[in-house]
């Protein structure tokens, strides 16, 4: 597989360090020590390391290269690129990153990144919109709702983040000082409860965009210069407010969180930053749009454009919500 | 094909006879002469018989038979059986419906049928409900719409129902006394036109049940005793309210036909048929989901199926329009 690149000379010296920490995967870095030249090697796992008895579709290692590819197309600045993927053995071989960090693990040390709502605003709104009918020919869009279907990791999703928080869950943990909140104002709320229903169906009926699925900080690679989302295992045509969404609402958390242990500067920056990123979304939405439209409707009707958008930033205040 | 079934035995003496006048499939009726068996033959054409330029997917056939097969789970009784499918001939051998006319012409003829509501009502209730999210479960029902997948004739509906009639379409003829409105009510008004739009993304994207797809009254064999819809190669998976909206759209056109040639007697009862089938179709539907609903939300929330089903209805109402 890694011969098939031509990636390094017969006569590299190599190394070899595993620097993943999941459960599901192993990753690699592979160096050549004389040229410096490196990459990434990424193998999907059909069990759970910790416990074997938890089976998943390594097929999710082909989503995640099949939507890193194609999102390529559009932002190819803002993903890592996929050099080689292997089907028989799971495993693509991808850019190695180094030089950023996670973006989870910058905002717990309150380091700032002036670029990241840009970044992530020309992101969303270029692989949503690019993946949909407003841009693809309505049988080509078709054809990539099938070849994106992810049956295995679209269930997780249903499961944990649509419904789980709805019921007693006993997989569930609930810190001791929210279980009256918790019990009053969701498993109780009956208007709350039909509201995870309907984004949850609209979860898995809604084939609108391409998402990356999973967008939370965890899944974003960040230096001074370059925002990169990664881990698209949970790629499919879903509706386009749940990456939106899913995003807000870490970054939200994260807000949350930087008020309370007391970083009020920081705190500062954050909100400023998801309201900019609000802003520009918006505006990156209305010009991919006006841009690229090809759809007769999305063409010619500027009050379609206007409702459309509106129903995404709908579905957005509902999923950043469910995923709180 | 027809050996295969065991149908005849091999001393009966066969008549055959073409009683399509389609454009787009031969349609053959088989007896035998001394036990006065019978079924029909229907097999599909890769080009329209009147220019053989116009090319279709004969894999219509096959999602035709698909769809019978399917829709004959949940109310055999309202579909015609398939005994036999030949995917290399695109071909079927279905139930031979003699006593039955349709539906269509029994209403130029003013022909009452006391089920009809009551049937179709049921039709539409569990075909749409049982095979969708609240029913099956999610990872098998993402595999279903794969299946179903139909992209030459979604392709169709998309063109002529749902964007053909807001702009100056030249393959659309309009009569001379309708051109003023057309052009005041439809083609000029910005919010007629984003409410198409709207609706034509929504059958584009909304996977949500098992359709007919094109429940007009020409795709529906009537009897005293027995109403069968047909025709189903338009089978996707996309919005319930599109099926039921189509259908309720042809019973008003055919009501406005009735009053405008002096059937008075003939207008009431086509009016108060599709007043009860609204009732029984809302009644059937609370029945359908309370009997069969799997799925967490649809199972545990009041407030989410009536909401379900008054955006089924606001649906229907929508694509009801269009199709008029």
């Amino acid at each position: 597989m890694i011969d098939d690149l031509g990636f390094f000379a017969k006569s590299s010296e190599l190394t070899c360090e595993e620097i993943g920490d999941g459960n599901l995967n192993h990753v690699f870095r592979v160096v050549d020590t004389i040229t410096k030249t490196s990459f990434i090697l990424k193998q999907a796992l059909p069990y759970a390391r910790t416990s074997k008895d938890m089976v998943l579709d390594a097929n999710r290692c082909k989503i995640e290269a099949m939507t890193l590819v194609e999102q390529s197309k559009y932002t190819p600045e803002m993903v890592p690129k996929v050099y080689n993927y292997d089907d028989n053995l799971c495993a693509m071989v991808m850019e190695d990153l180094t030089g950023h960090i996670v973006l989870r693990t910058a905002m717990l040390k309150q380091k700032v990144y002036p670029k990241l709502a840009k970044d992530a605003a020309k992101y969303f709104a270029n692989s949503l919109i690019r993946t949909s009918d407003i841009v693809l020919e309505s049988k080509q869009k078709k054809g990539e709702v099938v070849r994106f279907i992810n049956k295995d990791l679209c269930d997780l999703t249903e499961k944990l983040v649509l419904t789980s928080p709805t019921y007693n869950d006993p997989r569930k943990r609930v810190e001791k000082h929210l279980i009256d909140f918790e019990r009053d104002e969701i498993l109780n709320n009956e208007e709350v409860i039909a509201a995870f229903a309907k984004l949850k169906h609209n979860f898995m009926t809604n084939a609108q965009a391409l998402l990356h699925g999973d967008p939370h900080t965890g899944s974003i690679f960040i230096s001074e210069n370059s925002t990169k989302f990664f881990d698209t295992e949970f790629g499919f045509y879903g509706p386009m407010g749940f990456d939106v969404g899913l995003f807000l609402g870490n970054l939200l958390m994260n807000a949350i969180y930087q008020k309370v242990k007391g970083f009020d500067r920081y705190y500062e920056w954050v909100k400023n930053m998801i309201e900019e990123f609000v802003d520009k979304f918006t505006l990156q939405f209305n010009s991919v749009w006006d841009t690229y439209a090809v759809e007769h409707y999305a063409k010619n009707s500027e009050a379609f454009k206007k409702q459309y958008l509106s129903k995404v930033l709908e579905d957005t205040a509902g999923y950043c919500a469910c995923e709180m």
